[in-house]
């Protein structure tokens, strides 16, 4: 199952690292679907958009890793798993370990609770390969995505500062030094062309493909 | 804390006695609030409107139970413990115990992923008194909740005829044996007059109130 994710905090460059690995795919006329949490789907766009403007109505983070959860269970079982049993790849833009990180490590939800969920959203349905961006700290407080870089909803004030940030990337950490077969980081402190080439090498190596590069 | 619920299958007349309750309440200058699930608060109302859309989506049954709990786990947390905090009655449209019947036995969802979600959904925030209408299956059949009544999702098939009701209403009853301290079944098969006296009573009898008959 070639099922590829893209994760790390915003402002790593994970947008552009994702639009040239499907560049990259494409060339290689290596069929592939694109996909993203949340939002891949049209239910996943209208709970994309509660949680967006749930924001302003204090949702609190259980309720909001529910509605994560939701997304990204009907995603995988109504795009990912089809197209893994086409033989396609499945490139995610974010998976369940963006839910693991941002809201067990970042805001202290229980790791217990969220893996459950986790469990209920996916089953056996994990990426093969889980590319990780990394950058420190710093670099991630450049850019805010609404969704994810403050933090959500009713505990906004911890997310202020570098201290979110700080828990996020070492969750990631964590997370990549106990699943270290699956898990892999990328320094993304380098050029987006060297990032790129580091993730293609990745992949090349893992899944025997020839993919190029395309920035 | 004075939390009431009142469950049953469609076409019990839940809507007549809910609104003839808070009308015996309102008369009574009893305090309370009405909150219904799914759709209470404003995040509610766009999960309600998912569920519906979402019915010809295809959601499945862990799909929908994770977005009902997250419509739950909101309406709790922002209206139910505001409101019992206040010393207010709570009067519920429908509870977990919905989710329970309809989704478990009903359509045969695993019911300790249920009570797990339930558990995430509320909490120790449960009724005090949870009113089940029983009515025949035969009478259930007659009105159709389009949120309810045929069972959601993939399994409308399963959900033809009279076997969804069937189960459904054995659901209740085994849910009812195993919860004698808070669960009471109401029988629905008389007249709206003599279902909303056997409400009444219950609950004056239960809280001291002294509701008087509203029809």
């Amino acid at each position: 199952m070639p099922y590829i994710a893209l994760e790390g905090p915003d402002g790593a460059g994970k947008t552009t690292q994702m639009k040239a690995l499907a560049d990259s795919f494409a060339q290689a006329e290596q069929e592939y679907i694109l996909v993203r949490e949340p939002g891949a789907t049209d239910v996943g766009k209208q709970l994309r958009e509660i949680l967006l403007t749930g924001h302003a109505d204090k949702l609190d983070g259980v309720t909001e890793a529910l509605l994560f959860s939701a997304d990204r269970r009907h995603t995988i079982r109504t795009l990912v798993r089809p197209a893994l049993a086409e033989g396609k790849f499945v490139l995610s833009d974010r998976t369940y370990l963006t839910t693991l990180v941002f809201q067990g490590y970042g805001r202290g939800l229980s790791l217990d609770i969220l893996e459950t969920l986790t469990n209920f959203a996916i089953e056996d349905t994990r990426p093969d390969l889980m590319l990780v961006l990394d950058v420190p700290v710093e670099v991630g407080l450049g850019r805010k995505d609404p969704l994810f870089a403050e933090g959500l909803a009713e505990s906004r004030m911890e997310s202020v500062g570098t201290d979110f940030h700080t828990k996020n990337r070492a969750g990631y950490l964590e997370q990549v030094a106990k699943h270290p077969d699956t898990h892999q980081l990328i320094n993304a402190a380098q050029t987006p062309q060297q990032v790129h080439a580091a993730i293609l090498s990745t992949i090349n190596q893992r899944f025997g493909t020839n993919l190029q590069p395309a920035i």
